[in-house]
């Protein structure tokens, strides 16, 4: 069954504000097996409103629409659905009386226009609003199921919930479900060059990948007639993906980050890790403290920005910047062996590089960056070549130093094990 | 000018991410005076796709799209487009030398699925993309212009800035110019209350407000028959609003961030700085060192993110965090005091607060942070309630210091030069 969605508001096409509504109604339409294949923003304009409704409706199942349902003239969604639908509007007498109840309760007064809002289309279903004063609309038509929403997060989170739910629910037998595996250190073409034969043969579970920065994700998505039966449809296909990328996925949950695997990991093996940045300046820190609990691991960050603060707080030697430089590999490898002593961790990372835009030069260009990573003393330094502003250069250098985080304690341990 | 916006990608109908290209595209196109009336958001899909573009050029002069042009094989934005506009793809030299560039530049392999990225439907206009891979494409037909940008938003926006304004500002004989008043530590509604009568009375210049983390932003609009003539207008707006927020009002300049307005400030009054960070845990530093050149005034900061770094490095009274606890005034008070010893710097700031999702209690409850700010030695220490998930807090916190910062140094200097 496809469903498809239109916001209603000024404020949207202006871009006053993002359509966090749409992500909302997506995500949760997608967990009940829909197929949502257009999302639409349109303004408080009747013709245009009116167009928009008529193209979802001969192209989609279901409809939904969120916004324009308030009391003030600009708010013309019901009237215009209804128009569309070919329905009066007529008062609903218990909606009429909750609206007085809702202002009687608040010691305030009732203005004519609230009034519209208890005007509901012929034949419609009626959802209640707890959290506001205009209900919701179902109008089922021969082409299509239309459901008209409030656009205030607050009315419209608890009423799709309550309401639209297990209206939605009932309407179908399918189930969707989907599993993300998470890939760190790969770009995404030579992902999808991995997984090229896997998505040209794909039907049922398909593939999507999604690029972040320093990560691939890739999404496996099934449907079946229950969740049990969907994710025995997407096991294989993860069990087989796991064997293509091995040790670079770092997690197939949905709310694992890559700090949080890192986080997780560094507890798993009782360490406690520190970081010391330069051209990141507290970015890679901030993602690590972005893990709640991560205190049981994480004591104590460093930016040392300057050269003075990388000898004095460091104890890179001065003869090592005079000589390599501030972005050198003997200044991450000193950097990163200083900031364990400071903090007394057992692991500590360092990032030095050149985010730019100013500071390039022919043998060092803006991008370059060097991360050094001490596990219990024994230290890997990288080299990286980054592009982007500024901005985006420091972001991808914090990931990488996640990612380099990650594998140097895996091979940390993998030696430990295979040392005995 | 009509212009309407398509963004491409199933991530979106799936709601896995918000859809801030929208908005970023729907804010820049109603500065540069151009009407927006749709919103689309389609999937990777040909015919979808093919469908929502027919219909967008049948009813807006300007059609722009963002997303679906990458290396995979879901990426058919470009490959649609052409088709629908007639056009054949063909491989443009430049964009190809570019490619090969940016591959050998980074020392990476060009897989085949790259090439792609260079081809480039007949007789387009070129985008260079100084972030990745994929150019960008303006395709002119009888009906609209057609313009294709990548869906990164650290490739999109800097794209949009560098070609598709300029390109756009060609096309209207009318200017429209804006200017952005940028306001620090004033809610959204309350800022709002305080330009109601402006907003009412408005015609040209048009005023619109944008609520970001910790700031308000109105931007005021004019359209005339020249960029002096549009300035003109929108002065005396300036003006009134400078006279209505004073000091609150940080910048109104288009490209200073808050974090560049404040290390502006401390530049301009000769101060170098530092931050002793708990929460925030790196995010402050970071922000700070977003502003190329902050090496003048930032050399080193700390995040202690321990009770024990806390003491240790910044010398908070074992007795104070006993007595008063981590998130408390003083242990606020004596962490901005440490840090300014630690790094000899001329003005530290400290965060110590309760992010959440767990460690909250009654009295202290999740989102409760104190900021204090030591200016040579004169601290002010300040309590704040922030509300929504962990990085929404820490955000908040984030963006809260370097407001406090900043009126901390206004506040220090005004009585230094009152007092001679």
């Amino acid at each position: 069954m496809t469903v498809e969605l239109i916001c209603v508001g000024t404020e949207l096409l202006l871009g006053n504000i993002v359509n966090t509504n749409a992500a909302y109604l997506a995500e949760k339409c997608a967990g009940l097996g829909l197929s949502c294949y257009f999302q639409s923003v349109v303004g408080d304009n009747e013709e245009r409103l009116a167009q928009t409704i008529r193209t979802a409706l001969d192209r989609s199942d279901i409809v939904i629409l969120s916004g324009g349902l308030g009391p003030t003239e600009d708010d013309l969604t019901k009237e215009t659905a209804a128009k569309v639908c070919g329905r009066t509007l007529e008062m609903h007498e218990p909606s009429r009386q909750a609206l007085e109840r809702y202002f009687t309760d608040r010691g305030l007064t009732l203005t004519d226009n609230n009034w519209k809002q208890a005007m509901i289309p012929q034949g419609a279903i009626v959802l209640d609003n707890h959290n506001g004063t205009a209900p919701g609309v179902i109008l089922e038509t021969e082409q299509a199921k239309v459901i008209l929403l409030p656009g205030p997060p607050n009315e419209l989170y608890p009423m799709f919930e309550e309401s639209v739910v297990p209206y939605l629910e009932g309407l179908t037998s399918q189930v969707i479900c989907s599993q993300t595996v998470k890939i760190c250190g790969v770009g995404e073409s030579r992902v999808e060059t991995q997984i090229q034969d896997l998505i040209d043969a794909q039907t049922n579970p398909t593939m999507a990948t999604y690029a972040k920065t320093g990560e691939v994700h890739i999404r496996v998505t099934a449907a079946a007639e229950s969740r049990k039966a969907a994710m025995k449809l997407i096991k294989p296909l993860v069990k087989e993906l796991k064997a293509r990328f091995g040790n670079d996925i770092y997690s197939t949950e949905e709310e694992t980050t890559l700090e949080k695997a890192v986080a997780d990991l560094l507890q798993a093996n009782d360490l406690t890790v520190t970081c010391a940045e330069s051209c990141t300046g507290g970015m890679l820190s901030a993602r690590l403290v972005n893990v709640p609990g991560v205190s049981q691991v994480y004591k104590a960050g460093l930016v040392t920005y300057s050269n003075k603060a990388k000898r004095k707080i460091l104890n890179v030697k001065k003869s090592t910047l005079h000589k390599h430089g501030a972005v050198s590999p003997k200044t991450a490898e000193e950097m990163a062996k200083g900031a364990a002593v400071f903090a007394k961790a057992d692991v500590a990372v360092a990032v030095t590089g050149i985010a730019g835009p100013g500071g390039g030069t022919e043998e060092k260009p803006v991008g370059l960056v060097y991360i050094a990573c001490n596990v219990k003393g024994e230290i890997t330094v990288k080299k990286y070549r980054f592009s982007g502003n500024r901005g985006k250069i420091r972001e991808s250098a914090a990931a990488a130093a996640l990612t380099l985080m990650r594998s140097c304690i895996l091979e940390y341990f993998s030696k430990v094990t295979f040392g005995k």
